[in-house]
C-alpha cells in the first residue's frame, strides 16, 4: 500500500529510515566509521573497537588501555547480584546462552547498573561548576549539598553495602594517575573523585570510600564518554560475568533451578483459606 | 517453613546451592579463580579476563591476542541484521540502554548467532575423525558428506548471502597462521577450515568461501573453547554493535520507530471484512 | 558460609526472604489469595484470575467484564509497532516463542507502553483535585494547564498519529457508561476523560480525541487499579498480538528477517573511507 | 541505495515484506481477521480474542470456556519457579514492569515452559497411531515405549517433583468431560491422557499422575491448537503470575534483591589464592 505519491524517491526514504554513520557495506566490503574491516583486524584491539563503534574515532594508546581496564574490572560480583543469579537460573530452564545472558543483562537498570552513569553525571556537574569559576573544594561541596538536599540518599559511586573498602577503586585510580602523568588523560576527574571522598567523609564523619562504579566513572569521564554510555559499557563488562556463570551453571546441570533448594518453601503471609464465592 | 530436619547444616546447603568456582568474596576481598582483583587490574586485559572467567585459567600472549581479535572482528553487520534493527527500535520505546541491548542480544539464537557454535562442533568432529586415524582430506569429505546426507542445507561458517567473499575471514586466518608459526596455537583448525573450503568447492562446483562465523570458529577451536562458548563469545562481540546502534538511535531521536516510515502500511492479505457473529 | 550466628532461625529468615501473599503451597495443595485452585478452576474466568492475582480479591461481575474488555481491546496495532516487528523478526532467528515474546514485551516502555499508566495518573490527579473541592471543569482545566506548562507535549491517552478518531475509544467508554448505569462502577473517570477531551479541543482549537490508552485508562481507573498496573495489564494484552504475529511469522518462514527486503541497504552517512592509523 | 531496477513496484515489495493476515488498518479503521474492532469490543471475550488472533477464527462457546480455563489454571507456581524469582529480583533493579516481565517470560524455555508443548505433541502422536488403525491401548503403549526407548526420562505432562497429585489436573479433565458431553469438544484427548496415566502406572509400578502441563495439553489438543502454541498460551498464562509477583515485590521494596539474604555468601569451591603471573 502506497503512501504519499509526491515523494521524490520512496526507496531512498526507506533506506534513509535506517541510516547510520557506523557501518558502510557493499558486497565484499565492510567499513566501520570509514575504516576497512580487513585493516582493522590485527591492528585494533577489542577495546579500541568498542571505542571506535561508540565514539566514531580511534582512541590513543593510554585511552585504549584505560577503557580496557575499566571493562575488565567490573565483570562480576558473584551470585548474590540479581543479574548473576538470573543468568544461572535461566541456564537451567532450557533456553540458549544468548537468552540467559539477555534475561540477566536486562536487569542492569537504574538501581543495579545505573550507578556508573549517575556518577559520571555527578562528576560532570562538578566539572561544570569549576568551568564556571568555582574552586574544586567549593564545586564538590555545592554539588554534594545539592544532591542530599534534593532528596538523594546514597551518592552514586561511593560506599558499598558489602565492602568496607572496595579493592578495585584505589587500584583503578592509580592507573588513571599513571595515564595522566603520561599525558594520556587530564586527570581532572580523578581529582574530583578524590575530593568527593574527602568531602563526604567530612560531612558524614566517617569514610564512605569510592566503589567500583565511582572509579570506572572517573575513567569514563576522563575518556570523555557521555554518561549514558557508562551504563552501556558496564553492560558489556558485566556480560562477561553473566556468560561465565551461565556457562558454569550449564556444566553443573540442574533443571528449573530456584533461588533456594526446593525443600524450602517460601513464607506465605496472605489471606487464610477461604471458599470461592459464586462469581460467575 | 522447614524441610528435612535431619540435615546437618541447612545454611551450608543453601550456600552450596549457589556454589561457584568463579568468584570468591569477603568484605574487602574479591578474587576471580584465585586471583586478587587488585592484582589483575592493570596486569590483565579485557580479553584475558574473558578467558579467565570462562575457562578458569589465564591464556598465553598469542592466545589472548587471537581471542581479542576474534571478538573485535564480529561486532556489527549493520541494521539489516535483526539484532541491530531491534536494538535501534527498542531505543525509541522509552526503555534503558540495557533493555535495548537485552532485546537484541536475546535473538542471537541458533539461526542468527549459532553458526559459530555449529562450525566449532563441525571442525571438532573432523578433528576427532583425524584423531581416530582418518586423513585430513578423508575426514573433511566424510564429515561434509554426513552433514548433507543428514539433511543439512547450509554448512555453518561457509558461504554468505551478501558477501561473495567475506573480507574478514582470510584476514583472520592469516593471524591464526602467524600465531601458529610462533607456536601460540597448533594451526590444526585453520588447516581443517581451509580443507572444508576446498572440498566444498569441489563438491558444489563453485567457491563457497569461509565467512566470519567459520573464521572465528577456527580461532575458538584453536583456543580450545567448547562449542557453546563460541555462541557466548559471539554474544559479547555483537553486543558492541548492538550498543553502538542503540546509542546512535538514541541520539537521532524518534519515538516508537517502526521497521519502515510510518506512511507505508503493511500488506493485509487475510479475511475480507465480516460481521461479528453472536458468540456470547 | 555462615552469617550472623545470633539469628534465631536462619532458615525462617531465608524463607521469609521470598515471602508472598499471593500463593500458598504444600504438596498436593495450591491456594491463591486463600482460594483453593481446584475451586477456582471452572468458577473463575481468566480476567477474574488476573484481578485476583494482582489485587488480592475477586471482582464483581461488571468489574470483571470491564477488565476483560480492556484486555481484549488492545491486543495489537500491527507490524509498524516496534514490539510487533521485533516479535516477527525474533521468530526468524532460531529462538523459542517465549524468547520472541520476551524481546518484544521488553520494549513496552514509557514511550511504547506507558501512555495508559500515565493517563491513569493524570485522571487520578484530576479526581484528587475534585476530592479537594474543585469542580470537574476547573479540575480538568488546572491539570491540563499544569501538564503543558510543565513542558508536556502530548497528553497521554489523547490524540493519535495514525487514527483521526480511534475506533476503540468511544466503544469502550460506552461500555463504561453501561456498567455505571448498572452500578458496577462509579462512572466518574469516564466523565473526567470526556471533560479532558472537551477542554483539550477548546484549548487547541481542534479535536484531539481520546485514544485506546486514554480509554483503557478510564477503565483501569474506574476499577481502582494503581497506575503502574495499567502498564502491566497492557503488557498482558499486547502479549496476545505479539504471540499471534510471532506465530504467523514462524509459519511464513524466513531466516534472520531484517526490517526491509535484503537487497535494500541502509543509507550510510558517516566518515568517508580512511586508512587505519598505527595505534598498536 | 536501490536494489533490482527491474522490480515492478519496490514499495509494494516492501509493504509485502510485512504482510499479515492478522490485522488490517486504515486511518480510523482497525480489523482483526476481518472483524471490525468496534464490533468485537463488548461482544468477544479476552479468551475469544486470543483464539481469534492465533487461530484466525472465532471459537464456539464451549471452546472459548475451555481455553479461558486452561489459561486461568496455570498462572503461578510460586517463587521457587525460576521465572517468578526472576520477576521479583528484576523488580528491585530499577527497570520497568515490562522489563521485569520480559526477563521472566524469557526463561519459559524447553525445560521450564515446554512440557505443555511436548505433551500436545505426544498426544497428537498417539492420535495419529489411532488414525492409522491402532487401538487406544496399543497406541498409547507404543508411543510410551518409543519415548523411553528413545532415551526420554520424564514423560512431559506426567509426574510432579513437588505434588504427589497435582490438584489442577483432575479438575481440568472433568471440565473437558463436561464440554465433551455437550458436544463442544470430542473428548478424544482426555481419553488418551487418562490411558497414558494408566499405562505409565502399569509400566512403572506406581502412580505418575497427570500434572498441570499434561492437563492443559489435553485441552489445547482438544481445541486443535498446534503444539508450539501450547507454549505460547502457557506464556500468556504464566505472565499473570509474573506480573503479580513483580508488582508485589515492587510494593515490598528492596534494592538489588539477591536469591538469599545478603549476609549469606555462596560457597566458593574453586582455585586457592594465587598470584597473577606476568602475562602482559
Amino acid at each position: 500500500m502506497k503512501g504519499d505519491d509526491d515523494m521524490a524517491d520512496p526507496i531512498q526514504e526507506i533506506c534513509d529510515w535506517w541510516r547510520t554513520e557506523i557501518i558502510d557495506m557493499k558486497p565484499g566490503m565492510i567499513r566501520y566509521r570509514g575504516y576497512a574491516i580487513e585493516e582493522l583486524i590485527g591492528n585494533v584491539s577489542f577495546a579500541q573497537m568498542i571505542w571506535l563503534m561508540t565514539r566514531g574515532t580511534l582512541p590513543g594508546r593510554e585511552e585504549a588501555e584505560l577503557l580496557d581496564t575499566a571493562l575488565m574490572s567490573a565483570v562480576d560480583h558473584g551470585p548474590q547480584a540479581p543479574s548473576i543469579a538470573i543468568a544461572r537460573m535461566a541456564a537451567t530452564c532450557g533456553v540458549g546462552l544468548n537468552n540467559a545472558m539477555a534475561s540477566a543483562l536486562n536487569v542492569l537498570g537504574d538501581v543495579h547498573g545505573g550507578a556508573g552513569e549517575q556518577a559520571v553525571e555527578f562528576y560532570q556537574s562538578v566539572a561544570k561548576r569549576m568551568d564556571n569559576g568555582a574552586s574544586l573544594v567549593s564545586a564538590v561541596a555545592s554539588e554534594i549539598e545539592a544532591f542530599f538536599s534534593g532528596g538523594g540518599k546514597f551518592l552514586p559511586g561511593f560506599g558499598h553495602r558489602f565492602h568496607p573498602v572496595d579493592p578495585r577503586a584505589p587500584r583503578l585510580l592509580k592507573l588513571v594517575d599513571q595515564a595522566a602523568a603520561k599525558g594520556g588523560v587530564s586527570g581532572r576527574f580523578a581529582i574530583i573523585g578524590r575530593q568527593v571522598e574527602t568531602e563526604l567523609a567530612s560531612r558524614k564523619g566517617k569514610n564512605i570510600p569510592m566503589n567500583i562504579d565511582g572509579a570506572t566513572a572517573v575513567i569514563y569521564a576522563e575518556l570523555g564518554f557521555p554518561a549514558p554510555l557508562a551504563r552501556g559499557l558496564f553492560c558489556l563488562s558485566r556480560s562477561v560475568g553473566i556468560l561465565a556463570h551461565a556457562w558454569e551453571q550449564t556444566q553443573q546441570g540442574g533443571r528449573n533451578k530456584g533461588p533456594i533448594p526446593r525443600q524450602y518453601i517460601w513464607t506465605y503471609d496472605g489471606q487464610a483459606t477461604q471458599p470461592v464465592p459464586d462469581c460467575t
